[in-house]
Protein backbone atom coordinates (compact mmCIF):
# COMPACT_ATOMS: atom_id res chain seq x y z
CA UNK A 1 0.00 0.00 0.00
CA UNK A 2 1.81 3.68 -1.07
CA UNK A 3 1.84 5.82 1.55
CA UNK A 4 1.87 8.73 -1.23
CA UNK A 5 -1.99 9.59 -1.81
CA UNK A 6 -1.17 9.81 -5.70
CA UNK A 7 -5.43 9.97 -6.28
CA UNK A 8 -5.24 13.49 -4.35
CA UNK A 9 -1.61 14.60 -6.00
CA UNK A 10 -1.74 13.89 -9.24
CA UNK A 11 -4.64 15.62 -10.48
CA UNK A 12 -3.34 18.87 -8.95
CA UNK A 13 -0.59 19.10 -12.16
CA UNK A 14 -2.97 19.20 -14.87
CA UNK A 15 -3.34 23.03 -16.68
CA UNK A 16 -0.38 23.78 -14.69
CA UNK A 17 2.83 25.51 -16.83
CA UNK A 18 6.37 25.75 -16.75
CA UNK A 19 8.92 27.84 -18.66
CA UNK A 20 10.05 26.48 -22.11
CA UNK A 21 13.25 25.67 -21.66
CA UNK A 22 14.33 27.12 -24.93
CA UNK A 23 12.76 29.67 -27.38
CA UNK A 24 10.28 28.73 -28.88
CA UNK A 25 11.89 30.43 -32.22
CA UNK A 26 15.33 27.80 -31.56
CA UNK A 27 13.52 24.92 -32.89
CA UNK A 28 12.39 21.47 -31.30
CA UNK A 29 12.38 20.66 -27.69
CA UNK A 30 14.24 17.73 -26.77
CA UNK A 31 12.24 15.45 -25.00
CA UNK A 32 14.80 15.20 -22.11
CA UNK A 33 15.03 19.20 -21.87
CA UNK A 34 11.52 19.59 -22.21
CA UNK A 35 10.91 17.17 -19.36
CA UNK A 36 13.01 18.24 -16.43
CA UNK A 37 11.01 21.55 -15.76
CA UNK A 38 7.75 19.00 -14.74
CA UNK A 39 10.09 16.86 -13.08
CA UNK A 40 11.12 19.39 -11.16
CA UNK A 41 7.06 20.65 -10.75
CA UNK A 42 6.08 16.86 -9.66
CA UNK A 43 9.18 16.59 -7.21
CA UNK A 44 7.91 20.47 -5.60
CA UNK A 45 4.34 19.21 -4.79
CA UNK A 46 5.16 16.30 -3.45
CA UNK A 47 8.20 17.92 -1.20
CA UNK A 48 5.36 20.59 -0.49
CA UNK A 49 3.06 17.41 0.75
CA UNK A 50 5.48 15.36 2.39
CA UNK A 51 8.13 17.68 3.41
CA UNK A 52 9.77 15.19 6.00
CA UNK A 53 9.61 12.46 3.39
CA UNK A 54 10.30 13.29 0.16
CA UNK A 55 14.10 13.04 -1.13
CA UNK A 56 15.99 13.44 -4.17
CA UNK A 57 17.64 9.99 -4.55
CA UNK A 58 21.08 11.45 -3.78
CA UNK A 59 20.06 13.88 -1.20
CA UNK A 60 18.20 10.62 0.75
CA UNK A 61 22.38 8.79 0.22
CA UNK A 62 23.76 11.69 1.31
CA UNK A 63 21.91 12.17 4.35
CA UNK A 64 22.01 8.94 5.35
CA UNK A 65 25.93 8.64 5.14
CA UNK A 66 26.22 11.82 7.00
CA UNK A 67 24.12 10.78 9.98
CA UNK A 68 26.77 7.90 10.67
CA UNK A 69 30.01 9.49 9.87
CA UNK A 70 32.03 6.98 11.37
CA UNK A 71 31.06 4.79 8.77
CA UNK A 72 33.58 4.51 6.42
CA UNK A 73 33.99 0.89 5.25
CA UNK A 74 32.07 0.35 2.08
CA UNK A 75 30.29 -2.77 4.25
CA UNK A 76 29.37 -0.66 6.88
CA UNK A 77 27.53 1.97 4.80
CA UNK A 78 25.64 -1.00 3.16
CA UNK A 79 24.90 -2.35 6.21
CA UNK A 80 22.79 1.03 6.84
CA UNK A 81 20.03 -0.58 4.48
CA UNK A 82 17.85 -2.52 6.30
CA UNK A 83 16.71 -4.05 2.95
CA UNK A 84 18.84 -5.43 0.62
CA UNK A 85 16.24 -4.91 -2.06
CA UNK A 86 16.40 -0.93 -1.03
CA UNK A 87 19.93 -1.48 -0.99
CA UNK A 88 20.68 -2.73 -4.95
CA UNK A 89 17.74 -0.13 -5.82
CA UNK A 90 19.26 2.68 -4.53
CA UNK A 91 22.95 2.93 -3.77
CA UNK A 92 25.98 3.55 -5.42
CA UNK A 93 28.88 1.47 -7.32
CA UNK A 94 31.10 0.43 -4.53
CA UNK A 95 33.66 3.28 -6.24
CA UNK A 96 31.31 5.74 -5.52
CA UNK A 97 30.60 4.94 -1.89
CA UNK A 98 33.90 4.00 -0.83
CA UNK A 99 34.79 7.55 -2.38
CA UNK A 100 31.95 9.62 -0.51
CA UNK A 101 32.82 11.83 2.06
CA UNK A 102 31.28 15.13 3.84
CA UNK A 103 33.19 17.41 1.51
CA UNK A 104 32.38 14.42 -1.65
CA UNK A 105 28.97 14.30 -1.53
CA UNK A 106 26.52 12.77 -4.19
CA UNK A 107 25.08 14.45 -7.44
CA UNK A 108 22.03 14.27 -9.20
CA UNK A 109 22.68 11.13 -12.02
CA UNK A 110 20.68 10.38 -14.73
CA UNK A 111 20.49 6.83 -14.48
CA UNK A 112 19.48 7.09 -11.01
CA UNK A 113 16.36 4.87 -10.10
CA UNK A 114 14.17 7.55 -8.72
CA UNK A 115 13.59 10.65 -9.88
CA UNK A 116 11.61 11.36 -6.51
CA UNK A 117 11.44 9.36 -3.34
CA UNK A 118 9.59 8.93 -0.20
CA UNK A 119 11.07 7.27 2.80
CA UNK A 120 9.15 6.38 6.56
CA UNK A 121 11.02 4.22 8.90
CA UNK A 122 11.71 1.20 6.26
CA UNK A 123 9.49 2.15 3.64
CA UNK A 124 10.66 3.57 0.38
CA UNK A 125 8.48 4.47 -2.55
CA UNK A 126 10.67 5.11 -5.64
CA UNK A 127 8.80 7.73 -7.92
CA UNK A 128 9.57 8.22 -11.98
CA UNK A 129 8.06 10.77 -13.61
CA UNK A 130 7.75 10.52 -16.93
CA UNK A 131 7.21 13.66 -19.23
CA UNK A 132 5.15 13.01 -22.92
CA UNK A 133 4.80 15.85 -25.47
CA UNK A 134 2.02 14.68 -26.86
CA UNK A 135 1.36 17.25 -29.69
CA UNK A 136 3.97 14.03 -31.01
CA UNK A 137 3.55 10.51 -31.70
CA UNK A 138 6.18 8.59 -29.77
CA UNK A 139 7.26 5.59 -29.00
CA UNK A 140 6.94 3.80 -24.77
CA UNK A 141 9.80 5.54 -22.80
CA UNK A 142 12.49 3.61 -21.21
CA UNK A 143 10.77 2.86 -17.83
CA UNK A 144 13.30 0.34 -15.97
CA UNK A 145 15.80 -2.12 -16.65
CA UNK A 146 14.31 -5.91 -17.09
CA UNK A 147 17.27 -7.59 -15.71
CA UNK A 148 17.35 -4.86 -12.80
CA UNK A 149 14.21 -5.70 -12.51
CA UNK A 150 14.53 -9.30 -12.53
CA UNK A 151 17.34 -8.82 -9.92
CA UNK A 152 15.35 -6.79 -7.35
CA UNK A 153 12.69 -9.79 -7.27
CA UNK A 154 14.89 -12.30 -7.06
CA UNK A 155 16.45 -10.48 -3.61
CA UNK A 156 12.89 -9.94 -2.87
CA UNK A 157 12.39 -13.45 -2.68
CA UNK A 158 15.76 -14.40 -1.22
CA UNK A 159 15.05 -12.09 1.87
CA UNK A 160 10.91 -12.49 1.94
CA UNK A 161 11.04 -8.34 1.42
CA UNK A 162 8.38 -7.65 0.29
CA UNK A 163 6.90 -4.76 2.17
CA UNK A 164 9.67 -2.20 2.09
CA UNK A 165 9.60 -1.17 -1.49
CA UNK A 166 6.61 0.79 -3.94
CA UNK A 167 7.23 1.69 -7.29
CA UNK A 168 5.47 4.16 -8.85
CA UNK A 169 5.28 6.05 -12.29
CA UNK A 170 3.74 9.64 -12.93
CA UNK A 171 2.83 10.53 -16.75
CA UNK A 172 2.67 14.06 -17.29
CA UNK A 173 0.80 14.52 -20.78
CA UNK A 174 2.46 17.98 -22.06
CA UNK A 175 1.97 20.94 -25.05
CA UNK A 176 3.84 23.57 -26.06
CA UNK A 177 1.42 26.97 -25.08
CA UNK A 178 3.30 30.17 -26.75
CA UNK A 179 6.58 30.86 -24.44
CA UNK A 180 5.13 28.56 -21.82
CA UNK A 181 4.64 24.27 -21.86
CA UNK A 182 1.10 23.53 -20.30
CA UNK A 183 0.47 19.97 -18.26
CA UNK A 184 -3.34 18.45 -20.40
CA UNK A 185 -2.96 15.80 -18.76
CA UNK A 186 -1.42 13.78 -15.95
CA UNK A 187 -1.92 10.07 -14.64
CA UNK A 188 0.02 7.49 -12.42
CA UNK A 189 0.47 4.21 -12.19
CA UNK A 190 1.85 1.02 -9.53
CA UNK A 191 4.20 -1.10 -11.10
CA UNK A 192 3.00 -4.20 -8.73
CA UNK A 193 -0.58 -4.06 -10.06
CA UNK A 194 0.47 -4.17 -13.85
CA UNK A 195 0.50 -8.12 -14.64
CA UNK A 196 4.49 -8.79 -14.86
CA UNK A 197 3.16 -10.65 -17.98
CA UNK A 198 1.52 -7.73 -20.08
CA UNK A 199 5.18 -5.87 -19.43
CA UNK A 200 6.80 -5.26 -23.22
CA UNK A 201 10.82 -6.33 -22.47
CA UNK A 202 12.54 -4.17 -25.40
CA UNK A 203 16.08 -6.59 -25.70
CA UNK A 204 17.17 -4.46 -28.80
CA UNK A 205 16.67 -1.25 -26.50
CA UNK A 206 19.32 -2.05 -23.68
CA UNK A 207 16.96 -4.76 -22.46
CA UNK A 208 14.11 -1.72 -21.41
CA UNK A 209 10.65 -2.15 -20.21
CA UNK A 210 8.86 0.17 -22.10
CA UNK A 211 5.23 1.17 -21.74
CA UNK A 212 3.10 4.31 -21.72
CA UNK A 213 2.20 5.07 -17.73
CA UNK A 214 -1.37 6.14 -19.04
CA UNK A 215 -1.56 2.76 -20.91
CA UNK A 216 -0.30 -0.06 -18.25
CA UNK A 217 -3.00 -2.41 -17.04
CA UNK A 218 -3.71 -2.05 -13.48
CA UNK A 219 -5.37 -5.18 -13.21
CA UNK A 220 -2.99 -7.79 -11.22
CA UNK A 221 -4.63 -8.98 -7.63
CA UNK A 222 -2.12 -11.40 -6.21
CA UNK A 223 0.46 -10.20 -3.74
CA UNK A 224 3.99 -8.95 -4.15
CA UNK A 225 5.52 -12.40 -3.72
CA UNK A 226 3.41 -13.44 -6.60
CA UNK A 227 4.26 -10.64 -8.65
CA UNK A 228 8.02 -11.46 -7.75
CA UNK A 229 7.62 -14.76 -9.13
CA UNK A 230 5.36 -14.29 -11.84
CA UNK A 231 7.84 -11.22 -13.15
CA UNK A 232 10.71 -14.03 -13.47
CA UNK A 233 8.93 -16.05 -14.85
CA UNK A 234 7.94 -13.72 -17.78
CA UNK A 235 11.67 -12.47 -18.09
CA UNK A 236 13.02 -16.19 -18.32
CA UNK A 237 10.34 -16.75 -21.18
CA UNK A 238 11.28 -13.69 -23.06
CA UNK A 239 14.97 -14.30 -22.58
CA UNK A 240 14.09 -17.63 -24.26
CA UNK A 241 11.92 -16.10 -27.09
CA UNK A 242 14.40 -13.21 -27.82
CA UNK A 243 17.10 -16.26 -28.12
CA UNK A 244 15.13 -17.88 -30.46
CA UNK A 245 14.60 -14.88 -32.56
CA UNK A 246 18.10 -13.79 -33.12
CA UNK A 247 18.87 -17.92 -33.92
CA UNK A 248 16.07 -17.39 -36.62
CA UNK A 249 16.58 -13.98 -37.78
CA UNK A 250 20.63 -13.48 -37.35
CA UNK A 251 21.99 -17.00 -37.69
CA UNK A 252 19.80 -19.31 -39.84
CA UNK A 253 19.67 -17.07 -43.00
CA UNK A 254 23.45 -16.41 -42.81
CA UNK A 255 24.34 -19.96 -42.67
CA UNK A 256 24.59 -20.33 -46.23
CA UNK A 257 27.20 -18.32 -46.61
CA UNK A 258 29.42 -20.03 -44.86
CA UNK A 259 31.17 -22.97 -45.62
CA UNK A 260 31.22 -26.10 -43.79
CA UNK A 261 34.66 -25.54 -41.86
CA UNK A 262 33.36 -22.01 -40.68
CA UNK A 263 29.95 -23.40 -39.46
CA UNK A 264 31.98 -26.49 -37.85
CA UNK A 265 33.96 -23.64 -36.09
CA UNK A 266 31.45 -21.95 -34.95
CA UNK A 267 28.82 -24.40 -33.63
CA UNK A 268 30.92 -27.61 -33.30
CA UNK A 269 30.88 -30.92 -35.43
CA UNK A 270 27.77 -31.79 -36.16
CA UNK A 271 26.88 -28.76 -38.53
CA UNK A 272 23.50 -30.48 -39.18
CA UNK A 273 22.40 -29.00 -36.06
CA UNK A 274 22.87 -25.84 -34.69
CA UNK A 275 21.65 -25.97 -31.08
CA UNK A 276 22.87 -23.62 -27.64
CA UNK A 277 22.26 -25.64 -24.82
CA UNK A 278 22.41 -25.75 -20.98
CA UNK A 279 22.59 -28.61 -18.61
CA UNK A 280 20.31 -27.35 -15.12
CA UNK A 281 21.24 -30.41 -13.54
CA UNK A 282 22.26 -29.25 -10.06
CA UNK A 283 21.40 -25.51 -10.81
CA UNK A 284 18.15 -25.54 -9.46
CA UNK A 285 18.66 -23.51 -6.06
CA UNK A 286 22.43 -23.24 -6.83
CA UNK A 287 22.78 -20.10 -5.93
CA UNK A 288 25.33 -19.08 -7.93
CA UNK A 289 26.13 -20.12 -11.88
CA UNK A 290 29.03 -19.72 -13.67
CA UNK A 291 29.59 -19.38 -17.72
CA UNK A 292 31.06 -23.23 -17.27
CA UNK A 293 28.09 -24.56 -16.85
CA UNK A 294 26.92 -23.35 -19.78
CA UNK A 295 27.28 -25.53 -22.86
CA UNK A 296 27.14 -25.83 -26.62
CA UNK A 297 26.32 -29.37 -27.40
CA UNK A 298 25.55 -30.81 -30.87
CA UNK A 299 22.94 -33.74 -31.27
CA UNK A 300 23.79 -37.04 -32.96
CA UNK B 1 38.51 2.26 -54.95
CA UNK B 2 36.83 5.76 -53.29
CA UNK B 3 36.58 8.17 -56.20
CA UNK B 4 36.38 10.87 -53.18
CA UNK B 5 39.84 12.29 -52.46
CA UNK B 6 39.65 12.19 -48.48
CA UNK B 7 42.91 12.34 -48.06
CA UNK B 8 42.77 15.55 -49.26
CA UNK B 9 39.03 17.09 -47.86
CA UNK B 10 39.41 16.02 -44.50
CA UNK B 11 42.69 17.56 -43.10
CA UNK B 12 40.97 20.89 -44.54
CA UNK B 13 38.46 20.76 -41.48
CA UNK B 14 40.93 21.63 -38.91
CA UNK B 15 40.74 24.46 -37.00
CA UNK B 16 37.74 25.37 -38.76
CA UNK B 17 34.99 27.04 -36.57
CA UNK B 18 31.01 27.06 -36.47
CA UNK B 19 28.39 28.82 -34.56
CA UNK B 20 26.68 26.84 -31.07
CA UNK B 21 23.75 25.87 -31.96
CA UNK B 22 22.62 27.27 -28.46
CA UNK B 23 23.46 29.98 -26.33
CA UNK B 24 27.07 29.24 -24.24
CA UNK B 25 24.76 30.13 -20.80
CA UNK B 26 22.11 28.09 -21.51
CA UNK B 27 24.01 25.14 -20.47
CA UNK B 28 25.11 21.55 -22.22
CA UNK B 29 24.85 21.13 -26.16
CA UNK B 30 23.59 17.90 -27.14
CA UNK B 31 25.40 15.92 -28.93
CA UNK B 32 23.02 15.70 -31.73
CA UNK B 33 22.21 19.23 -31.60
CA UNK B 34 26.34 20.14 -31.65
CA UNK B 35 26.85 18.03 -34.36
CA UNK B 36 24.56 19.58 -36.82
CA UNK B 37 26.80 22.33 -38.45
CA UNK B 38 29.74 20.16 -38.53
CA UNK B 39 27.88 18.13 -40.74
CA UNK B 40 26.78 20.85 -42.91
CA UNK B 41 29.93 21.88 -42.43
CA UNK B 42 31.60 18.22 -44.56
CA UNK B 43 28.71 18.11 -46.64
CA UNK B 44 29.32 21.96 -48.03
CA UNK B 45 32.86 20.91 -48.46
CA UNK B 46 32.13 18.27 -50.53
CA UNK B 47 29.84 19.43 -52.34
CA UNK B 48 31.86 22.52 -53.74
CA UNK B 49 34.53 19.99 -54.58
CA UNK B 50 32.49 18.18 -56.48
CA UNK B 51 29.01 19.97 -57.24
CA UNK B 52 27.93 17.25 -60.12
CA UNK B 53 28.20 14.49 -57.56
CA UNK B 54 27.10 14.95 -54.24
CA UNK B 55 24.28 14.88 -52.94
CA UNK B 56 22.03 14.23 -49.36
CA UNK B 57 20.40 11.24 -49.20
CA UNK B 58 17.53 12.74 -49.58
CA UNK B 59 18.12 14.32 -52.78
CA UNK B 60 19.12 12.20 -54.51
CA UNK B 61 15.83 9.99 -54.33
CA UNK B 62 14.15 13.22 -55.19
CA UNK B 63 16.41 13.60 -58.53
CA UNK B 64 16.33 9.61 -59.76
CA UNK B 65 12.65 9.60 -59.33
CA UNK B 66 11.45 13.49 -60.64
CA UNK B 67 13.82 12.24 -63.67
CA UNK B 68 11.75 9.56 -64.53
CA UNK B 69 8.02 10.93 -64.14
CA UNK B 70 6.06 7.98 -66.10
CA UNK B 71 7.63 5.41 -63.61
CA UNK B 72 5.08 5.78 -61.07
CA UNK B 73 4.39 1.79 -59.59
CA UNK B 74 6.72 0.62 -56.65
CA UNK B 75 8.34 -1.84 -58.74
CA UNK B 76 9.03 0.82 -61.48
CA UNK B 77 10.74 2.67 -59.21
CA UNK B 78 12.58 0.44 -57.81
CA UNK B 79 14.50 -0.98 -61.24
CA UNK B 80 16.12 2.80 -61.08
CA UNK B 81 18.54 1.32 -59.40
CA UNK B 82 21.10 -0.79 -61.25
CA UNK B 83 22.56 -2.77 -57.52
CA UNK B 84 20.18 -4.37 -55.36
CA UNK B 85 22.55 -3.24 -52.43
CA UNK B 86 22.27 0.22 -53.56
CA UNK B 87 18.61 -0.17 -53.38
CA UNK B 88 18.70 -1.74 -49.94
CA UNK B 89 21.39 1.05 -48.99
CA UNK B 90 19.29 4.00 -49.93
CA UNK B 91 15.72 3.10 -51.11
CA UNK B 92 12.74 4.73 -48.52
CA UNK B 93 10.11 2.08 -47.54
CA UNK B 94 7.80 0.49 -49.71
CA UNK B 95 4.88 3.16 -48.29
CA UNK B 96 7.20 6.47 -48.66
CA UNK B 97 8.13 5.22 -52.47
CA UNK B 98 4.64 4.58 -53.76
CA UNK B 99 3.33 7.78 -51.97
CA UNK B 100 6.46 9.65 -53.78
CA UNK B 101 5.56 12.38 -56.30
CA UNK B 102 6.78 15.07 -57.97
CA UNK B 103 4.71 17.81 -55.32
CA UNK B 104 5.35 15.50 -52.03
CA UNK B 105 9.07 14.86 -52.29
CA UNK B 106 11.40 13.08 -49.79
CA UNK B 107 12.68 15.18 -46.75
CA UNK B 108 15.77 14.60 -44.55
CA UNK B 109 15.52 12.06 -41.93
CA UNK B 110 17.39 10.89 -39.19
CA UNK B 111 17.69 7.22 -40.12
CA UNK B 112 18.89 7.79 -43.28
CA UNK B 113 22.24 5.69 -44.49
CA UNK B 114 24.32 8.78 -45.46
CA UNK B 115 24.89 12.42 -44.36
CA UNK B 116 26.46 12.46 -47.80
CA UNK B 117 26.54 10.79 -50.98
CA UNK B 118 28.94 10.53 -53.62
CA UNK B 119 27.40 9.43 -56.94
CA UNK B 120 29.02 9.16 -60.52
CA UNK B 121 27.24 6.61 -62.87
CA UNK B 122 26.39 3.16 -61.30
CA UNK B 123 29.16 4.36 -58.08
CA UNK B 124 27.82 5.07 -54.49
CA UNK B 125 29.83 6.20 -51.67
CA UNK B 126 27.73 6.65 -48.47
CA UNK B 127 29.56 8.92 -46.10
CA UNK B 128 28.41 9.14 -42.51
CA UNK B 129 29.69 12.16 -40.58
CA UNK B 130 30.39 11.34 -36.48
CA UNK B 131 31.05 15.11 -34.74
CA UNK B 132 32.47 14.86 -31.42
CA UNK B 133 32.87 16.65 -28.15
CA UNK B 134 36.59 15.75 -27.64
CA UNK B 135 35.81 18.01 -23.85
CA UNK B 136 34.03 14.95 -22.48
CA UNK B 137 34.90 11.48 -22.80
CA UNK B 138 32.46 9.80 -24.64
CA UNK B 139 31.55 6.09 -25.60
CA UNK B 140 31.72 4.94 -28.84
CA UNK B 141 28.46 5.80 -31.49
CA UNK B 142 26.08 4.08 -33.22
CA UNK B 143 27.72 3.84 -36.41
CA UNK B 144 25.34 1.56 -38.51
CA UNK B 145 23.06 -1.42 -37.51
CA UNK B 146 25.02 -5.04 -37.83
CA UNK B 147 22.10 -6.50 -39.29
CA UNK B 148 21.47 -4.12 -41.80
CA UNK B 149 25.52 -4.69 -43.00
CA UNK B 150 24.65 -8.25 -42.71
CA UNK B 151 21.77 -8.09 -45.07
CA UNK B 152 23.90 -6.29 -47.37
CA UNK B 153 26.79 -8.40 -47.60
CA UNK B 154 24.32 -10.96 -48.59
CA UNK B 155 22.98 -8.83 -51.33
CA UNK B 156 27.00 -8.26 -52.63
CA UNK B 157 27.95 -12.15 -52.33
CA UNK B 158 23.73 -13.20 -54.25
CA UNK B 159 24.59 -10.17 -56.88
CA UNK B 160 28.28 -10.30 -57.42
CA UNK B 161 27.73 -6.54 -56.47
CA UNK B 162 31.00 -5.36 -55.17
CA UNK B 163 32.30 -2.54 -57.06
CA UNK B 164 29.15 -0.65 -56.88
CA UNK B 165 29.51 0.93 -53.27
CA UNK B 166 31.86 2.21 -50.66
CA UNK B 167 31.33 3.27 -47.24
CA UNK B 168 33.08 5.70 -45.72
CA UNK B 169 33.12 7.77 -41.98
CA UNK B 170 34.51 10.84 -41.07
CA UNK B 171 34.88 12.52 -37.81
CA UNK B 172 35.28 15.80 -36.63
CA UNK B 173 36.85 16.15 -33.07
CA UNK B 174 35.55 19.63 -31.66
CA UNK B 175 35.98 21.66 -28.34
CA UNK B 176 33.88 24.90 -27.55
CA UNK B 177 35.90 27.81 -28.33
CA UNK B 178 33.61 30.83 -27.00
CA UNK B 179 30.45 31.34 -28.78
CA UNK B 180 31.80 29.27 -31.20
CA UNK B 181 32.70 25.62 -31.73
CA UNK B 182 36.33 24.39 -33.12
CA UNK B 183 37.29 21.38 -35.30
CA UNK B 184 40.35 20.38 -33.20
CA UNK B 185 40.76 17.12 -35.48
CA UNK B 186 39.75 15.42 -38.71
CA UNK B 187 39.56 11.50 -39.98
CA UNK B 188 38.42 9.40 -41.75
CA UNK B 189 37.46 5.78 -42.16
CA UNK B 190 37.01 3.28 -44.68
CA UNK B 191 34.50 0.43 -43.28
CA UNK B 192 35.76 -2.15 -45.96
CA UNK B 193 39.41 -1.15 -44.65
CA UNK B 194 38.58 -2.25 -41.07
CA UNK B 195 39.01 -6.42 -40.48
CA UNK B 196 35.15 -7.18 -39.96
CA UNK B 197 36.55 -9.40 -36.98
CA UNK B 198 37.52 -5.77 -35.23
CA UNK B 199 34.00 -4.80 -35.28
CA UNK B 200 32.16 -4.25 -32.41
CA UNK B 201 28.26 -5.59 -32.27
CA UNK B 202 26.10 -3.74 -29.50
CA UNK B 203 23.46 -6.19 -29.67
CA UNK B 204 21.57 -4.72 -26.67
CA UNK B 205 21.93 -1.19 -28.24
CA UNK B 206 19.82 -1.59 -31.11
CA UNK B 207 22.31 -4.00 -32.72
CA UNK B 208 24.55 -1.09 -33.42
CA UNK B 209 28.34 -1.63 -34.68
CA UNK B 210 30.22 1.25 -32.30
CA UNK B 211 33.67 2.53 -32.88
CA UNK B 212 35.62 5.90 -32.61
CA UNK B 213 36.37 6.55 -36.46
CA UNK B 214 39.73 7.90 -35.58
CA UNK B 215 40.12 3.82 -33.70
CA UNK B 216 39.40 2.32 -36.55
CA UNK B 217 41.44 -0.16 -37.63
CA UNK B 218 42.45 -0.02 -41.27
CA UNK B 219 44.52 -3.54 -41.89
CA UNK B 220 42.18 -5.49 -43.96
CA UNK B 221 43.99 -6.39 -47.15
CA UNK B 222 40.77 -9.05 -48.54
CA UNK B 223 38.62 -7.67 -51.40
CA UNK B 224 35.38 -6.89 -51.03
CA UNK B 225 34.05 -10.14 -51.50
CA UNK B 226 36.50 -11.61 -48.48
CA UNK B 227 35.17 -8.51 -46.41
CA UNK B 228 31.32 -9.54 -46.78
CA UNK B 229 32.03 -13.25 -45.82
CA UNK B 230 34.16 -12.74 -43.37
CA UNK B 231 31.57 -9.89 -41.99
CA UNK B 232 28.94 -12.55 -42.04
CA UNK B 233 30.67 -14.79 -40.65
CA UNK B 234 31.65 -12.75 -37.50
CA UNK B 235 27.83 -11.72 -37.39
CA UNK B 236 26.46 -15.26 -36.80
CA UNK B 237 29.33 -15.75 -34.21
CA UNK B 238 28.87 -13.13 -32.07
CA UNK B 239 24.79 -13.61 -32.57
CA UNK B 240 25.62 -16.83 -31.38
CA UNK B 241 27.53 -15.77 -28.44
CA UNK B 242 25.08 -13.09 -27.62
CA UNK B 243 22.23 -16.25 -27.09
CA UNK B 244 24.38 -18.10 -25.08
CA UNK B 245 25.30 -14.59 -22.64
CA UNK B 246 21.96 -14.64 -22.48
CA UNK B 247 21.08 -17.73 -21.42
CA UNK B 248 24.14 -17.48 -18.79
CA UNK B 249 22.99 -14.20 -17.33
CA UNK B 250 19.30 -13.97 -17.96
CA UNK B 251 17.95 -17.89 -17.76
CA UNK B 252 20.26 -20.14 -15.77
CA UNK B 253 20.48 -17.49 -12.76
CA UNK B 254 16.76 -17.21 -12.68
CA UNK B 255 15.48 -21.25 -13.03
CA UNK B 256 15.41 -21.90 -9.18
CA UNK B 257 12.69 -19.30 -8.74
CA UNK B 258 10.48 -21.03 -10.84
CA UNK B 259 8.70 -24.07 -9.83
CA UNK B 260 9.62 -27.48 -12.04
CA UNK B 261 6.27 -27.55 -14.28
CA UNK B 262 6.74 -23.51 -14.95
CA UNK B 263 9.89 -24.67 -16.49
CA UNK B 264 8.84 -27.36 -18.58
CA UNK B 265 5.92 -24.99 -19.82
CA UNK B 266 8.94 -22.81 -21.28
CA UNK B 267 11.79 -25.66 -21.81
CA UNK B 268 9.67 -28.30 -22.43
CA UNK B 269 9.54 -32.36 -20.95
CA UNK B 270 12.74 -32.55 -19.96
CA UNK B 271 13.92 -29.96 -17.76
CA UNK B 272 17.23 -31.26 -16.86
CA UNK B 273 18.63 -30.08 -20.15
CA UNK B 274 17.32 -26.36 -21.42
CA UNK B 275 18.39 -26.33 -25.19
CA UNK B 276 17.94 -23.92 -27.87
CA UNK B 277 17.82 -25.59 -31.26
CA UNK B 278 17.92 -25.59 -34.74
CA UNK B 279 18.03 -28.18 -37.54
CA UNK B 280 19.89 -26.40 -40.56
CA UNK B 281 19.49 -29.93 -42.31
CA UNK B 282 18.00 -28.78 -45.66
CA UNK B 283 18.98 -25.29 -44.56
CA UNK B 284 22.22 -24.16 -46.37
CA UNK B 285 21.70 -23.09 -49.98
CA UNK B 286 17.97 -22.16 -49.27
CA UNK B 287 16.95 -19.01 -49.79
CA UNK B 288 14.47 -18.08 -47.35
CA UNK B 289 13.92 -19.82 -44.14
CA UNK B 290 10.85 -20.01 -41.77
CA UNK B 291 10.35 -19.85 -37.98
CA UNK B 292 8.78 -23.10 -38.48
CA UNK B 293 12.52 -24.56 -39.24
CA UNK B 294 13.36 -23.44 -35.42
CA UNK B 295 12.64 -26.09 -33.32
CA UNK B 296 12.96 -26.09 -29.71
CA UNK B 297 14.72 -29.21 -28.32
CA UNK B 298 15.32 -31.67 -25.18
CA UNK B 299 17.38 -33.78 -25.12
CA UNK B 300 17.17 -36.96 -23.43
Amino acid sequence: MSRVDYKAVVPTFCNKTVERPNKASSGTLSGHAAGEPFEKLVYRSLKDRYPDNIYKQFEFLNELYSRHPKLTKIDARKSLFNSPTVLFLLSRGDKATKEWNPTNLFEEKQDDTADALYNKDNYFDIIDVKTRNIGKKAMAPNIISAVKLAKMCSLMIDNEDYENIDIHYVEIDWLEDGEKLKCIESHYADLFKASPDSLYINWAAATQIQFHVSDLEQGWQGSKSDWAHQYIKTFVKSAKERCKTMLSRYVCPYLKYLTEQERKEIFGEDSSNISISVSIEGMVGDDEMTEDTLSLLTHH
